[in-house]
């Protein structure tokens, strides 16, 4: 693996960066890239033949990159502005019954949440919650999800990771689980699995086709270092049968000669939804690229496992900090709490992000469920980055 | 009114531009803007606390830029992708029951047209449609429209101008049908009117109060000449109080101290859909700062006119051409269709179409229904570009 070349991050030169799982820094290529495109179409258009055959050649690019890096064929993708429209459009593509059952996470993001809760009010649904929370260190989220499944389960709704606790959850078999159990079911009633896939993809080497996953919605902006509005949603052929259009635009559907509708396109561009901003092709495929030139997935997701390991040691090591997962990291994300002695004292996980940001330049983020610090360390992340965040804390201790 | 600077276009330098309304040319000062913007998201974050309040600062003040254009106060606005987004938001967000009517009008998008079909295949809706076609040159579009009401319809759907023959609907005139129509009912069974304002925002001036509208979906790439990939959905105060969120993200929501579910937010914001292209906002309040410095929105919409009555002055004088509209047009599109002489020869308005955008660089495009070329003039058009599309017409006719 290749030693990644920081100075082509404006982002990493003035900060200890750890919010890769908010948003991921940009390199160079990715913002020229966009900045030609933008002159790109004033020059052959905006509007114009010429503009319009750019557009979809730089669409069909994208997919085509995108699908290269998740294991699937490019008729699967879609792509979105963000990873919770890819998460609504399978929510809101099944078709309900009244009384179905959705099975969601206990560690889920609140946007997702309350997408499910106004999807059941709205069909008559009823939603269950499987925790996982309490599966980090001991326990079988696998088993957990098992005894959830009900006959009238139809959707499985998880992350990838974790966005709070950072697990890794074993997606084969948790897909396996949900397929089996309904597999005497007709495709419409078949139990459909969903991933909010924020923080897994441009992290795990992925094969979708392997792990059978029905709806995986990912970003670019975050692990990838693409630009922010930019993602998208792989769709089995499987799944893909038995799914609507929801929201639906000139980009979904064909037209026949005398422009009367002529049905959706008939891939994952049925789901697209109409005018984007198409500079942004080019900045995600230039950010691929990037991390593509420095290794293979594999070698990418060791280095960062190495470093979040080194990460999590360090903080264990702390006396007043607690991790969260008490065995090492299995991805970038390590979130950690502050123990009784620091909090009589005032401290709190939202203080300390703040000190950190202000007075060290080192950036980290406050989660609320569990109250703790979530570092997001990447394959890009130096072991000199992690010495600054430990020394922050311990400034930090002191201070208080 | 000042003379434009057209030398802040660059997409102007190298061609005659008439294809307003499918993307407005940006001007420099919103594409440097843009650039600017990535390059402080680098700087200030991608994420931090300091780039948290900075996107927080954008979309307050790019909503508030929005809602002075329009006559509206901030709340009523909500930020999407884009147009067709905006119409889906108010689509899905109504409480429909079986047997539900929705009134369309005949020559609406048919990527709306598409949207509503299938809104009305998942709810059992009733969809009529309303010739307003043959209103365009005689007729009454509101006695159209009123006539096409029944008691069980609870949505019209329209332009504020028609996209393929520039027609503008009185639209004042038609809310109020609608409303005095279902004057008796519940606020949930009153008849909205959702507008596709794609062609309208940016050309006529608009006060969206005095006109009463429920929904009015527009994009700020066309006639306001921002960025592709940013639009906006305006929802009256009264109507916001009978719609629901569909597609949902963690921008549509609040959160409790714990970080548990509050409610949605309680404006325009409850309708947005999570990460977009932030660097894009400062592009459009730039581009919409360029026209107020131009002239009162009264003003660019007289010069407008002045010069598409030139235009379509000019092509009616043409032997061969058809001018859809026999009166002189009331905003920027004109259209027009090719005579038997033309046609015979195999003439065809995609062949004429391709021949001045290859040949000439004078930039037109061909709409399917009606089968015609239609030409977008905006203030910034000069008569000289006007004269070169005539004579690339009266070239086209020589070569056939």
């Amino acid at each position: 693996m290749k030693q990644p070349d920081r100075q082509q991050f404006p982002a990493l030169k003035n900060k200890a960066y750890f919010n890769y799982g908010g948003q991921g820094p940009m390199p160079e290529s990715a913002l020229s890239a966009i900045f030609q495109c933008y002159q790109s179409i004033q020059e052959k258009g905006p509007f114009t033949a010429e503009a319009g055959l750019w557009i979809d050649e730089e669409i069909a690019a994208t997919r085509a990159a995108i699908a290269s890096e998740l294991g699937v064929t490019p008729d699967t993708i879609t792509l979105t502005e963000n990873v919770s429209i890819g998460c609504n459009i399978p929510l809101w593509g099944i078709d309900w019954q009244p009384g179905d059952r959705i099975l969601i996470g206990d560690c889920e993001h609140p946007g997702i949440v309350a997408a499910v809760d106004e999807l059941a009010r709205r069909f008559d649904l009823q939603v269950s919650t499987c925790p996982l929370m309490e599966t980090l260190n001991e326990g079988n989220a696998i088993l957990a999800i098992a005894s959830h499944l009900h006959p009238t389960t139809r959707l499985v709704v998880l992350s990838h990771i974790l966005w709070n606790t950072g697990q890794v959850l074993p997606l084969t078999d948790i897909v396996k689980v949900c397929h089996v159990f309904s597999q005497n079911a007709t495709p419409s009633r078949k139990i459909r699995v969903l991933v909010d896939a924020a923080q897994s993809v441009g992290v795990l080497p992925l094969n979708l086709t392997e792990i059978g996953v029905d709806f995986y919605a990912f970003t670019g902006h975050k692990w990838w270092c693409g630009p922010e509005g930019l993602g998208g949603l792989y769709v089995s052929p499987d799944a893909a049968e038995t799914l609507h259009p929801t929201f639906i635009s000139w980009r979904s559907i064909a037209l026949n000669s005398t422009g009367g509708l002529g049905g959706f396109k008939p891939d994952g561009r049925r789901f697209e939804m109409a005018t984007s901003a198409y500079p942004l092709l080019a900045g995600l495929r230039k950010a691929i690229a990037f991390h593509q030139d420095i290794g293979t997935s594999e070698e990418r997701y060791d280095r960062i496992q190495s470093l979040s390991h080194q990460l999590w040691t360090k903080l264990r090591d702390l006396p007043d900090i607690i991790c969260l997962k008490s065995t090492p990291p299995e991805a970038g994300l390590v979130s950690f709490q502050l123990n009784e002695t620091l909090q009589q004292a005032g401290a709190t996980p939202d203080k300390m992000v703040k000190f950190l940001e202000r007075k060290h330049r080192v950036m980290v983020r406050t989660i609320l469920q569990p109250y703790c610090v979530r570092a997001g360390v990447h394959y890009l992340t130096l072991e000199s980055e992690i010495e600054r965040l430990i020394e922050g804390i311990q400034d930090y201790g002191q201070q208080i």
